[in-house]
């Protein structure tokens, strides 16, 4: 049986109604009206987000590249992978690239898709790409930070970096799906 | 060198306002003002809301018990694990049990944290714990769904949810994240 044709699926709910309730730099808080099975009807509240990119980037020596910042929904510092919003029609490849430069100056010849995932598809409507960069090196550009960015950036032994998640010190959702596609892909 | 007292840290900004914008139900949208690092003030938006939980639940075949239901930020069906929001002052395990007897109608005899993580500390302030749960069984007294809750329920062998994480059929991020942890625990 293929997971479409299932004949237990949900159903899919009837779109009535979407508005912009506020808008919050580089996302928007929106409502859906949705009409459910059963003729009812809610309200449910979303976020409206460009896709993401992030980026799992291993140098000569098979070390990974993580960065650390302070971060304003958990209030704290977070170990995780570099990575940023795509700009519009920007290819993600090109995206991780470009985020990898400017947050740790750390450039590649290349990058190709692990992966993707919804970050969160009960209240985020966007993507996150996981890009896999080999034989990364330090350019001599420096980086190109936002203007809120301060990232400190460390290669680690790979080993090292799946024993930080299995202690939790890797906290970042989307870095631990990083890591899972990361190793899918060995 | 440990991770605390790196000399590059980055900083950890001053808090100088923290405010409700809107109310979305089980979470709120709130704004809080930092200080930032060069005497910088910045407002940044974040989801308030309460700790998460999910579950990865086997069988005594050793299949993983995973749920389709649909998603109102993706707008489409999702395939990943039961679970859902701790209620005030329950532990997560209890909690992750709870889900699951709610959204299956399987129950375990116990359960076991494998990991925790923050689903995104860019923009939520919360938690997500990982509950493993081992020989599960579906009990007589069936589902107990929340009012808009529809879902699917369907164990699937090890190898082949695995399978599909790497065929992207698994979107959840979270989902992805239970199986990272999931897999490091074995």
């Amino acid at each position: 049986m293929s997971v479409s044709d299932s004949a237990q699926a949900p159903s899919l709910w009837e779109l009535v109604d979407d508005r912009l309730l506020q808008s919050c730099r580089v996302w928007d808080l929106r409502a859906r009206r949705y009409r459910l099975p059963q003729a009812k009807e809610g309200e449910f509240y979303y976020i409206d987000s460009r896709d993401w990119v992030m980026v799992i980037a291993r140098s000569p020596l098979g070390e990974l590249l993580m960065v650390r910042q302070f971060r304003c929904g958990s209030a704290a510092l977070s170990w995780e992978f570099p990575g940023g919003i795509i700009d519009e029609g920007e290819d993600p490849v090109v995206a991780g690239l470009r985020e990898l430069r400017e947050e740790t100056g750390y450039v590649a010849q290349s990058g190709r898709l692990l992966g993707h995932c919804s970050p969160n598809p009960a209240i985020l409507n966007n993507t996150c790409h996981i890009v896999f960069a080999d034989q990364v090196q330090l350019a001599e550009s420096g980086t190109e930070w936002d203007e809120h960015e301060e990232l400190e950036a460390r290669l680690m032994p790979e080993a090292e970096v799946f024993q930080w998640a299995k202690e939790n010190k890797i906290g970042h959702a989307l870095a631990l799906v990083g890591l899972l596609y990361y190793q899918l892909d060995q």
